[in-house]
């Protein structure tokens, strides 16, 4: 370590080895300044995420890097199960009282329509699972944390685009699990507001890839997800080769379902940004209504794009001729989700600045180098 | 057994041991429907109360009483801590597979300003816990809850009487953690309608005791609430004899605030309602918004008593001067927290007829039989 580089801190990533926590994961080892400790059970990821991220962050190297940058480039990952504290409490003992500054809590269920289903399996994964850690955490004086939220917090919500202001009224049991993880986030902060600080982040829709396509969404199963589920269909991976588009009849510019997406480097990025939030000098906190250190910041670019949009842009990404049906509107389905972004830019300041274009070709740029995910080969590596 | 009784019907009682769940055991033991499983980690309770409480229902027994009826006087105790899903988990094993009917759950840390203090404790002992206890039930084949919430759900509730569509909007972590409960409950019988059904009671304010000064409230420390602590100052038990007043200009008839006050024994009688209401044939869940078999009601008895009429009630009561001072309000305090039972008294046949001196008349009773609380000698046994 040179004069002139500070330590690396250790950051611990829950979820490190899924979409969003690989990229996040990507942009913390593309700054030299963390060392990334990476939790995962792998109930819907794969170590081999975490195997490409190093590499990636290795081959940024410059060639006469530093023992501390080298350091920088390598992930502690640990297959470890959120709902079992002494897995976690296992990670912790290794570092010791103090020797983790902070959290990036990513891992979870996602699925809507599931959580609709088994919502007990959803609030033990997604909330109990959340105390245990925090309770972890106080235990090894580790007190700052980055929350992974979602735009579903909102559910139906009365202003478009969506401000941080409007009401928390989720409406399926993973967006209520989100709810509650940001209530109790909020709570333990004013409880303790000299030790505690948290941000949450509410996702609008991540989109793409690193554009090297090493890493990326690698769904099980069908995709539940418009974009991933188009990859699929060009790159052969989905038999039943029409889109069922659900409804357009909406009150949206062309009548079908309008979401906010944002390139996922992009949505890393506020990541870093909200880290840095959570040192000691940050204003973010100035205007909290209490003493709580705690806020929660919409991650979208603020711009809408619907259904039929994002099939265009696929189209001239893939050259693929998506055939697509219009059928009737899902239950559970909002019109506009699109976030304002306003408060994230002037607090943290984030932006969103990669185009649809610029996800799509990402997107296929990944998908057409690992049509099986990261089932094949690394078609990218040296 | 002779042959006009129906078996035993098993239900467990968590927190069997506190304040409502003694007095819920008593009303379940004097059908002599009902075999009680009791699970309480005795934090803020004794297993005293149990052996005081089947004492109470061997003395309700006609001299020539069944076997049958005899058994329906025990209570098969455990201590048990629902945190710890294998202690809970060896109690339904005990009765295998759909050995247990269905399941009262009271157990639950209740104190609004602790829970400001240490959230997450809060989080873990009844949101977690009941998370657990939901899934072990489920592996067992019982799918029936009776689930203890609180008036503290509406927080400052826009409309008085409080009907149970108000929403939900508790300000203390030990509020929402009842709403996390009920919200966790109606998602369960939504995802499984055919399987689950389950009903929350949202209690106001109990009072009193069983009339025969056996059982009643043993708070730990200074009393929290209003009832007890007066009876302690009565008793001597509370050196500082002056009351402390929160607060006499609030906009109520005489300026402080006003609860709605119910005896223990007739919100007890509301779960005996409640469990009859999860019963094949009810009619409760007909009018549910969706298919899931899922209510909440309010048990109160919709009339409200403010603080100096409760002070003045006790007076009367125990004779005791009862000094007091007006001090300004207590930050969390909310005007008048009267329910509207209409609701529960329709769709249960709920009633709550005993009245504040009852109330009074039954706590007094047993402070002085029991000056020190289950501590002392059971001064009323035979």
């Amino acid at each position: 370590m040179s004069s002139s580089e500070q330590p690396l801190r250790r950051v611990l990533v829950t979820g490190g080895a899924g979409y969003i926590g690989s990229h996040v994961i990507y942009a913390l080892q593309e700054t030299r300044r963390y060392k990334v400790i990476s939790v995962d059970n792998h109930h819907n990821s794969t170590p081999k995420s975490l195997v490409r991220v190093a590499q990636l962050a290795r081959d940024n190297l410059p060639a006469d890097a530093s023992e501390h940058d080298r350091d920088s480039a390598e992930i502690d990952a640990h297959q470890c199960d959120l709902t079992k504290p002494d897995e976690v409490r296992r990670v912790f003992e290794k570092y010791g009282k103090g020797g983790i500054w902070g959290v990036v809590h990513i891992a979870a269920y996602k699925a809507v329509g599931e959580s609709t289903e088994i919502p007990l399996t959803y609030y033990e994964n997604n909330v109990s699972a959340t105390v245990y850690l925090l309770q972890i955490m106080a235990e090894f004086d580790c007190t700052r944390m980055v929350y992974s939220s979602s735009a579903t917090v909102y559910g139906t919500p009365p202003v478009i685009p969506i401000p941080e202001t409007t009401r928390l009224q989720a409406e399926s049991p993973y967006g209520k699990t989100k709810v509650m993880c940001e209530t109790i986030l909020g709570d333990l902060c004013a409880a303790e507001p000299s030790r505690w600080r948290a941000i949450s982040l509410r996702y609008f829709n991540p989109a793409g890839a690193h554009p090297s396509g090493r890493i990326g969404e690698d769904p099980l199963g069908r995709p539940g997800n418009l974009l991933p589920l188009l990859a699929h269909m060009a790159v052969g991976r989905v038999k039943d080769s029409t889109l069922k588009v659900f409804g357009n009849d909406y009150p949206t510019p062309d009548g079908t379902c309008v979401r906010d997406y944002l390139h996922v480097l992009d949505l890393a990025k506020g990541h870093l940004l909200s880290l840095d939030a959570l040192e000691p000098g940050s204003k973010v906190f100035d205007n909290c209504p209490t003493e709580a250190r705690y806020k929660a910041y919409n991650l979208g670019k603020g711009r809408g794009m619907s259904v039929l949009q994002i099939v265009d842009a696929m189209r001239k990404a893939t050259g693929f001729d998506f055939k697509y049906e219009i059928i009737g509107r899902r239950r559970g389905d909002v019109p506009d989700l699109t976030a304002d972004p306003a408060l994230a830019e002037k607090e943290l300041g984030f932006t969103a600045p990669a185009d649809l274009e610029t996800m799509c070709r990402d997107l296929w740029n990944w998908q057409t180098k690992n049509p099986n995910g990261y089932d094949g080969p690394d078609a990218t590596s040296a």
